[in-house]
């Protein structure tokens, strides 16, 4: 198993995270756990906002919530200095509960519902994310009747097709997000809103799918938005103050997984941008872009302690741990690789090959396949590595599990920033 | 859409569920929304118990509460005089909280903790399902402590492949599940049971998948549990009093799924037991099955309001709904087929095919798949039908998406027996 940020393997052979020996957190908390890295998230913020900023160009790093979010990363984001995407209400409420500072807020959605734009506008949010055509005229109903204006951005599909999932691309032609700039009513979507007296144009999204490895991807992108920019600007006569490029930079969760440099990276997109529209005599004030993943993958691990350990008639090592396709079921629903090891004996080498597989009653409830393991015994704690996105925030209750506990890390402190669902949440809206 | 239970389309071109007009519902409740037709989960649960009966043969109809579990739930099942199946402490919980009979009550998990073990025991569930044989000691353990005796039955793995989607499989020679009766030490794990002073060995249990739709696959299940039933008879010395087949029995979601007739098939379950039985000169005094997914799929229909409709430049027409993969993940996990309708425009023919997707930010989220509709309007209903089972159950708060409620209708009467979700309940465990 990769080690990530502050993990290290102590003299007793166990993983620590954040000075925190995870034993001890185990044996604390409870299993299953979702440990967060504090410290390697901050770092990534850090990495994000020292590397992608410019004296020419105006920046923001705004993080994609739905990776992950809790009131906790909420402040963590706030005191990062970052900028918050969130794409519903309940992420929107989420962030405001957590006093989250609104005009740093970018209001997602692709079928934003009135009340959460109601929400959005009211409280001020920084930027809307305007999905498509359809959007504008609740927008202005809603502006209209509240006496206010909404800032926007205007999400372009540019047709890019990344290396990717299926479900996690969302550039082909045939996405559901954003308006298509081949479209041969987007100019006339653009003059729309430029001549609304509630809605204020600042410029263009898009985001082009998610765990990508190759950059050359973003720079064709920015190619492709700039050009538009210029078409935009000549066609309506507006002047495109911001660009937000989305996020999707792939992230490392097994043997195989290359991403790139982000220090390179992100330093390339801004020189990318700028050289571009030097070329183009267009001028772009400020860039903005999405990672979510990139900030919470790696800082994740999840803490299981073993069951039963199993081998099968037909010779397959199972591990059965307490947790299952409830807690992550992104290994069932991408088939998505993971990482594993025994946190209590990181200093035993691997004998076998098996199967993590949970307590959910379903074949297809495998968390990680063919992990080498030092034959696990029945009480040793298995860590899953980078569950920091998409895990929590994805979990659910099926088969009645309750959701596990969430604990930050950091410099040997410890603390519960979600509590674990008890049973009685379980059912608590039931009648 | 197919038509199930009691629903009918009314002069205004309404769906109708259990005579109440789900435009109404829609309009009480809000939308995104779980409707159960009670009357139809009656109706199942009664043709299971009327048909799988027999002269000579005990038999126990088992649901298997993992499909659909709620307080209301349990209360329904208890009066319809069905057992049930459940697979945590948090189905356990809710079971014995709804006051539903403790000894009615099996207890599944392939890795039970100690403290749900407890909790059965305690309880006093009517029968667990050992797994494995690594459960034996802590029921022993846990029973000594209490003074207590367990009934059980033992789980096979009869090395059975039923044609399915793989993660539903669960009898392959490689499966998660159960003791292999090709183990070479099948017959010591039988030999130890029965020399173990808590606990009771009444039987064996065996499940081959889900959704399946061959029949024989059944009869085969039962000639090879039987020359089992009378191989442990002569190698142990036992008498097995009672065989639980399991379930899995194939629904009707979307055209081309046929499921067999199940007043023929329970009926010759029963025959065929009592002749190859009868051969094999073993007497089987009780037979069990559980049903889950056959009592509640059809039973359920969820409600979704249209918020755009977006055709994109690739040609693709997409009907963007106010739910998504968090209510309903089946279909990107599985990829599994649904059929929908406008429930507002029943009358009307379909002219388009349609995508219908939900608010999450992700390329994934679809809920059906190539659905004709007569051209779907904003604030339009849709239906997607077959929604009982894996659905609720299965919900998350993905993009923080509050759950939405469930209402069983019945006679003309709605009753909601599942709060919906509050923004506050998702930030509840928060710190």
């Amino acid at each position: 198993m990769k080690l990530f940020g502050t993990m290290e393997i102590n003299e007793e052979g166990h993983l620590v995270i954040g000075k925190c020996d995870t034993v001890d957190l185990a044996e604390e908390y409870g299993t299953p756990l979702y440990i967060m890295d504090e410290q390697l998230i901050r770092d990534r913020c850090r990495l994000f906002r020292e590397n992608f900023k410019s004296e020419d160009i105006k920046t923001e790093v705004i993080y994609a919530s739905k990776a992950f979010l809790t009131l906790a990363m909420c402040r963590l984001i706030e005191e990062e200095g970052l900028s918050l995407d969130v794409v519903s209400g309940g992420e929107l409420y989420t962030a405001l509960k957590a006093g989250f500072p609104a005009h740093r807020i970018h209001m997602h959605g692709n079928n934003k519902s009135r009340e959460e734009l109601v929400m959005a506008i009211e409280a001020g949010v920084g930027r809307i994310i305007v999905d498509n055509r359809y959007e504008l005229d609740l927008i202005e109903d809603i502006c209209k009747s509240l006496d206010k204006r909404a800032c926007i951005l205007l999400r372009l599909n540019p047709g890019i097709e990344a290396d990717t999932h299926d479900y996690i691309k969302t550039t082909k032609n045939d996405s559901k997000f954003g308006e298509s700039i081949y479209d041969e009513n987007i100019f006339h979507i653009i003059n729309r809103i430029i001549k609304s007296p509630y809605i204020d144009l600042k410029g263009f999204h898009s985001h082009i799918g998610s765990q990508i490895f190759q950059e050359e991807t973003y720079y064709e992108l920015i190619n492709i938005m700039l050009d538009f920019a210029k078409k935009a600007s000549q066609v309506c006569g507006i002047r495109v103050e911001e660009l937000n490029l989305g996020g999707g930079f792939g992230v490392y969760y097994a043997k195989g997984d290359k991403p790139f440099e982000l220090e390179v990276f992100l330093k390339n997109i801004l020189e990318k941008v700028k050289n571009k529209s030097g070329s183009l005599g267009i001028d772009i004030p400020k860039l903005m872009i999405e990672p979510g993943r990139t900030i919470v993958a790696n800082a994740g691990t999840t803490l299981y302690r073993v069951g039963t350990v199993k081998k099968t008639y037909g010779g397959k090592n199972y591990v059965f741990i307490d947790g299952g396709m409830n807690d992550n079921p992104r290994t069932s629903l991408y088939d998505a690789q993971y990482e594993a090891a025994l946190a209590n004996r990181m200093d035993e080498e691997g004998q076998n090959v098996y199967t993590i597989t949970g307590k959910c009653c379903e074949s297809g409830d495998i968390i990680v396949k063919n992990v080498s393991l030092p034959n696990p015994r029945v009480g040793d704690i298995v860590a899953v590595s980078t569950t920091g996105a998409y895990n929590y925030s994805m979990s659910s209750n099926y088969n009645r599990l309750p959701r596990p506990a969430v604990v930050f890390v950091k410099d040997g402190k410890s603390r519960c920033v979600v509590k674990r669902e008890t049973y009685e949440d379980i059912i608590r809206n039931d009648i």
